[in-house]
């Protein structure tokens, strides 16, 4: 067992530590999320950082750094105050990555990648027609993290388009049926397969005071 | 493909909806935090919500509901600044979901399910013994979520204890070989498998400017 400290992070080459610590929170969720400028412009990104807030409303979180380029998704985000979130099948990951390059503002990632745009009248931005659940989201506030220059931007589910027969009799879906992957570090794609689900103790209660 | 909207979600079942929403965001990580109180009194709770921030400085972020009762890992972070982040591995998926039910405040989790404390010279909270990557936190800003009654916490790894073996020449942490697990819904424990690693394509750009 190997102890690292403050101070061991701190002097390790840039590229090992963004291996090291971008695994170090374990298996994160794979998402394509998709905006549009109000000019017309689609943009589509790969994100791991989408992570449930709440079911009542249903909320979710995820983070951007406004300082990369290019910052499209939340420039778009914060314009047109609609974006979509598409799980990663498994057999999208390789063209899920690639929006991990740097295209240029003004160019569809949609068009670059070969993935096709889908939209409905509930949502303006577009969804990723290839993808098998799609949340469709309306912005719903930010708030800065100073103390790292990150953004978290929460946003409620107004639309959810799923195939019915991957949810079950008490609402959970079959993630594994969808071929969902997780992402670990910066470029790692894994299949979960399941190894039991398991009574949650406090649900009765839960379903007056957890979200 | 079913569609469903606002008003769908909110006529549902809590119960459903507690778990199709909780669902819906993908697959989440899952770690056991650990916190103690001032007068001494370890806790011990499954969280899904862990998740990266950034690399440098190492920053984690993850979600607390304090209505939820016992809001003990949130009182005692705030109090004491220090927690643990375990990755919960394959074996201890049983014991770990346990700290889903609701013990009273004074007492142990540790103790209730059958797991050990482990203390170093540089944290104050507990880690899992049992666990095999360990993450020592030191808090550094909490931020609250007003429109969903959630509060993220943010804090920096000041310790990290790792078996050397799992971590990569390139610093990339093989989360399968530690048998770390991911959570998807409330209650659903899998095990993933590696498809493939792909090229990162703004990796030499990222090592100036992502985190």
């Amino acid at each position: 067992m190997e102890s690292l400290y403050s101070k061991d992070i701190e002097k390790m080459d840039p590229v090992y530590r963004l291996h090291l610590i971008n695994s170090v929170t374990g298996f994160k969720s794979a998402n394509l999320i998709g905006s549009k400028s109000n000019d017309g412009i689609p943009n589509l990104a790969v994100f791991s950082s989408v992570t449930h807030l709440g079911s009542n409303p249903p909320m979710v979180g995820f983070f951007v750094r406004p300082g990369d380029s290019p910052p499209d998704t939340y420039r778009n985000i914060l314009e047109t105050k609609s974006y979509t979130i598409n799980h990663i099948p498994a057999n999208l990951t390789s063209k899920a990555h690639q929006t991990s390059a740097t295209y240029s503002f003004h160019h569809s990632e949609f068009e670059k990648i070969g993935l096709n745009e889908e939209y409905t009248d509930s949502v303006y931005a577009p969804y990723v027609k290839e993808c098998t659940i799609k949340l469709g989201m309306a912005y719903r506030d930010h708030y800065p993290v100073p103390v790292n220059g990150t953004v978290l931007i929460v946003g409620e589910i107004v639309e959810l388009k799923i195939p019915k027969n991957l949810i079950g009799t008490d609402g959970h879906i079959d993630l594994n049926e969808a071929e969902t992957v997780t992402i670990s570090g910066l470029d790692a794609y894994h299949r979960p397969k399941i190894i039991h689900r398991l009574e949650y103790a406090t649900l009765k209660e839960a379903s007056a005071n957890k979200s």
